[in-house]
């Protein structure tokens, strides 16, 4: 299976055309929309969420993630093989996390090039086709690469920051929910949420934070929108006050 | 195949992780979007919806239906059997109408529950494990649950409510046309509205009543937006006002 | 394959059961979104996007095609082969463009008719069917009919005008920049812009022209929205200005 992660937008031709692509050199492969509204142009933001959004039991599956607003220049193209899934993007840190959060990783760039490349939509021209080759296994590519040479090889494991706002107006953060102790308190928004279970535990209109269906750390609002109650956006930050600390933050 | 009907939205992980699953869990089976935009939050109107939207020729297939604001909750799984499809999702009301509208309906209330269980998702982590097994002809779930014990059995067979606007403004209601007589008309936003056969038929800008595609009365403005026209939204009354009665209404 | 182009858009019902016709008459042929966006009720500038959108490679498949205010009213259903793929619409011009821009291009118009066709839904009724058809290499449809005698025959092969707004603000136009000196300025929205290789090679915030990677004419700004910078909308005019003629313009 190949799982499609962008910021290109569900409307338009552009996943279409990818698809097209994956088709015509990998015929009989699925391909699944993972997520097509990915932070736009935020390689930095959208790392953390691609990291926590890999389904389980997708061990030899290929994701092809493009937050790719160098599209045109001479960044390079990389393929990642982490935890038994591969992973084809550019070298914008998009990736990055990915490899930080593995037990293993392993970093490669590609040279490969194709005949007719596009300035603008190397998604469909440049790694979708590469996309195809991994999913039919035939040839990995290119040399390996130091994973400390990477884009984004210095960002820490968790980002204490907006990184995601759904359409019901949860805000995913880029902190996995297993690092934050169960009594920690996220201040967001100028304020102080607690932790709950899930929405039914507290009242309507409260503001807490929980572990999302993801692993992540998501502001919500019971029976209402987070993003805004909180006036949140993607980017903002959060700070995590330790229970035993209070007033020393996290990040 | 497998037909999803839910809220969740197409933007986002969502779906496409629910698909993961379905892949993984019954590979070579097709998976359709029907709706990702149903009532958010609102079983009892995305019931109707449900019921009228099920595809011609679909007998043997399963539909996944998920509109759940009880999730994380005790309510129970329901697997249904009607009219030779399957429907899984939560004991809500949801698939009531389905039942109710049906010639033939068994209702099982399945007791199975994965091991890794989110609070937040049980679309994946729980209905759709259970499509899977419909979906390649295995251990049909539970017990038989009488028909009038789960939640919505009381509900009419239809709704004199607006339950959908589409994307042209166009507002379906929960009526199923041939229950209507073509004389009757319809009382919405203050007006009184006559049936035509199809947007052609009415002057430009006129609003109007129809049989849409899918056999539910709709209104509808030639050229217009009915929902901006006649200050519609989801939930609204509507009324029917039978041709020899004038003033007596059907609801 | 079968490509589907419409302007039904992705929420709703209606892709959805477009694709469980499809599946249902050509079980295992693979069905790709391909635009869902496509200029609303306008068949005359979707025409000059369909043409564009087509993906390389691609001979053999079917194109589905369905903008169609006329729905219910008695204009004929078209099967195109051109450039050795399959298009099928109605025929009010959509695929008119396709028509004219092919080398070789043959038209037929089909007869057939559907025993259950309800008046507002020919894109799942009448249309799908019979893409499903074609892309079981079945029954080619009726009686070739003179190009020349289609709607939208005497059409130019381009179109001086915007034909769509993609998400980030993008505005394409119905121009292939084959037909356009590099030399030549873009006239819109009052503005005089040169063209551009890709976003890059502009300062940040400066609107330009440059070849999309569908060789469609696209007015941009580096990091920014053309259709807000330059108050685009779809349908409003461009005008190429020749290098050597500065004030005679193209259209």
């Amino acid at each position: 299976m190949i799982f499609l992660f962008t910021d290109y937008g569900l409307e338009g031709p552009y996943l279409g055309q990818v698809k097209s692509v994956l088709h015509q050199d990998a015929p009989g492969v699925r391909v699944i929309d993972l997520m097509a509204d990915a932070p736009a142009h935020d390689p930095h933001s959208a790392a953390y969420l691609l990291a926590a959004m890999v389904p389980a039991r997708t061990q030899g599956d290929v994701f092809l993630a493009v937050v790719d607003p160098g599209v045109g220049s001479d960044r390079a193209a990389l393929v990642v093989e982490a935890n038994g899934r591969w992973f084809v993007g550019p070298d914008n840190g998009l990736l990055a996390v990915v490899v930080k959060q593995a037990e293993l990783a392993e970093v490669s760039e590609t040279q490969w090039r194709p005949k007719n490349l596009s300035n603008s939509f190397h998604g469909r021209d440049l790694f979708a086709p590469i996309a195809a080759r991994l999913a039919k296994e035939e040839s990995p590519p290119g040399p390996l690469k130091p994973r400390e040479t990477i884009t984004g090889a210095n960002w820490a494991a968790d980002l204490p920051r907006i990184v995601y706002l759904d359409r019901f107006g949860n805000a995913m953060t880029g902190l996995r929910a297993k690092e934050i102790p169960d009594k920690a308190e996220l201040q967001v928004g100028g304020r102080n949420l607690s932790k709950s279970r899930t929405f039914s535990d507290v009242a309507q209109g409260e503001a807490f934070w929980y572990e999302n269906a993801n692993g992540l750390v998501e502001v919500a609002v019971n029976q209402g929108r987070a993003d805004e109650v909180l006036r949140l956006g993607i980017g903002d930050p959060v700070a995590v006050i330790m229970p035993s600390q209070r007033g020393l933050t996290w990040n």
